[in-house]
């Protein structure tokens, strides 16, 4: 459907259409390597979160280095990465409505080590229901609320009742628990080590109240690139579902987590109306700004001001250019926000040396039912 | 590619499962006729703009209606315009890159009135270089900077030396001048008007000029949404190029255009963690937020809050609540800016009584290059 964008393996980076997604495999395998690493002998595991990279592809290749298995943020999102090959699937956020519901069941009976995060008694008796109607126990995971404000339940008496409820609930089965801290992952160091502090006391707690209760809680899974290194260190979570590690963004860079930028977006200038002044193919629908525009690299005294849909608005300092920008030369965007920029494309180009060495098919973008 | 997703024709659009756009047809068609009757016998005829609906289907709906032709943001999306059948199209962004101009010749080789802007004499001489090598003739527009401080020749000189190129240079030929007063839309009346005028202005000087040095100017294209009134009462163009006025959002309806509302995001109620909250399967992802968050419509005392990635959380206010809000709900989403929501699916649903009647491809979601 649609025009046909055709990328040959062997292509020079230089020579590929714009605007494109390219990832240096090379910086992402480091990446990769620097996560197994820190988690190595510490008890966490790496069960990467696929609503940023949303291809099969990357997924495969975490678990090739020793995920345990993955996250997913969307049922579309775990039928497309079933649909790959992959068994162990936690789907991360709560569904609602008879469809979903019938989805979700549909996941639980094919894909071995599915499982999905529930926070209310609605959810949980409708798929046991859906569950024993067709034969199957589904995995459940509780989602407490660590401090974020979203969803989850919100005490540990409340997690002990869904708990409860679960377990004398036949066609569901209580797996773990689910706590994401997502508001600590991107801060400076100082507060982000007491923000995550107080999400890991609050999950723990939960955790003990239902172990007490003697609840079986194999699975506490949370947590995200900024904090993996903390989460290692403190011992509440035994799954890490970091995902923005493998490619990055100055988000997090400027948070100071250790990854590299291992992704860019690729976009000519189509337009220099004046000195002071040029214009790109890459506006806000090629590159999300909800956590600001895009950073310029390689090109001093060129600055992204702001995206339109289609065009990227540039600052250019005459003083500060090392060679004349003109149009047709091609500059290098680093996305703010990797996971909204990633769901806006259709492929990753994967290059090293300045090579395409794989085109690697985005298979889960734009899927949010 | 991805996980299915079937939406039958019949369906009651409450039995739809979300996150999905519906259309409600019956709105959508008399914005375009009120839209038809605002340009009746003013001279300026509608070309709208495709990088809004993205849709072949509504493409050829506003032609049956009396559009002359579309406009295109990007060339893929031409190309898919161009598939469809559409034979009148102006690019309104500016090419560069060899694969790019290859792509632009191609589109002038094969469809009657396709036509490109430009601003800039590198990109003039590339594009009739390859048409004379294709031997074609490919028709330009010039750029004119109408005060947005984006792309376009920034004085009318530069405009006529422009023209002056592109009437010495075989493979070439001017078709008219496109002045874009995008900083002019969305604004209160009060501003809207002179911020329109002097780009109206603007662009009338450059017309002006061109034709005083002998060059046939026979379209004059730009305008939106927000100035489509005033743009048929100024008579500077002859080709308006509004897009939103189809499905319309908050931005616009907020500054008051005689359009209404005609696209919902239906979005479930997944999570309900605290009477004052809930959490709603629409986020950042299903909803573009560069214009704001998306609006609660019909539900009282429920607010959209803030979106993650995949979450949207509402603020609920239980004394306003006019029944319970539930897990399982479904609540109907407006979008803030339209064009960079429906940039993020894949199909509307078209409905009218609220069954479905249609189910329309956003064929050119995504196509950027």
């Amino acid at each position: 459907m649609g025009a046909s964008r055709a990328i040959r393996v062997g292509t020079p980076v230089e020579a590929l259409e714009t605007p494109v997604l390219v990832i240096d495999i090379d910086a992402m395998e480091r990446n990769l390597a620097r996560m197994m690493s820190i988690l190595a002998g510490t008890g966490l595991s790496l069960r990467p979160h696929l609503k940023t990279a949303k291809s099969p592809a990357l997924a495969q290749m975490m678990i090739r280095a020793g995920a345990v298995g993955v996250c997913c943020a969307k049922l579309s999102e775990a039928e497309v990465m079933a649909n790959a090959g992959i068994t162990d699937i936690l789907l991360t956020s709560e569904v609602a409505g008879v469809g979903k519901f019938e989805r979700l069941v549909g996941l639980a009976g094919w894909v071995p080590n599915f499982k999905a995060v529930v926070d209310n008694a609605h959810a949980i008796r409708a798929i046991a229901g859906l569950s024993r109607a067709q034969g199957v126990t589904t995995k459940l995971l509780i989602e407490v609320d660590v401090n974020t404000n979203r969803s989850g339940v919100v005490s540990a008496q409340e997690a002990l009742a869904l708990a409860d409820l679960i377990a004398e609930t036949e066609g569901v089965e209580l797996l773990g628990v689910h706590g994401y801290a997502g508001h600590a992952q991107i801060r400076p160091m100082e507060t982000r080590e007491p923000v995550n502090e107080a999400a890991m006391t609050t999950l723990e707690e939960a955790v003990e109240l239902l172990r007490e209760h003697n609840h079986s809680i194999p699975i506490v899974t949370g947590g995200g690139t900024g904090t993996s290194e903390l989460d290692a260190a403190r011992g509440v979570l035994n799954e890490l579902q970091a995902g923005s590690f493998l490619l990055m963004d100055t988000a997090y860079r400027d948070a100071g987590v250790p990854f590299e930028l291992a992704l860019r977006c690729r976009s000519t200038i189509i337009s220099r109306p004046a000195p002071d002044r040029a214009v790109c193919d890459a506006g806000q629908k090629t590159m999300s700004h909800d956590a600001g525009p895009p950073e310029v690299e390689g090109r001093p005294g060129v600055t992204y001001r702001r995206g339109s849909d289609e065009h990227g608005s540039l600052i250019v300092d005459p003083a500060l250019l090392d060679r004349p920008l003109e149009v047709g030369d091609v500059i290098s965007l680093v996305p703010s926000h990797i996971c909204t920029t990633v769901n806006l494309h259709d492929v990753f180009v994967g290059a090293r040396n300045n090579v395409v060495e794989a085109v690697w098919p985005i298979e889960a973008r734009g899927h949010i039912w």
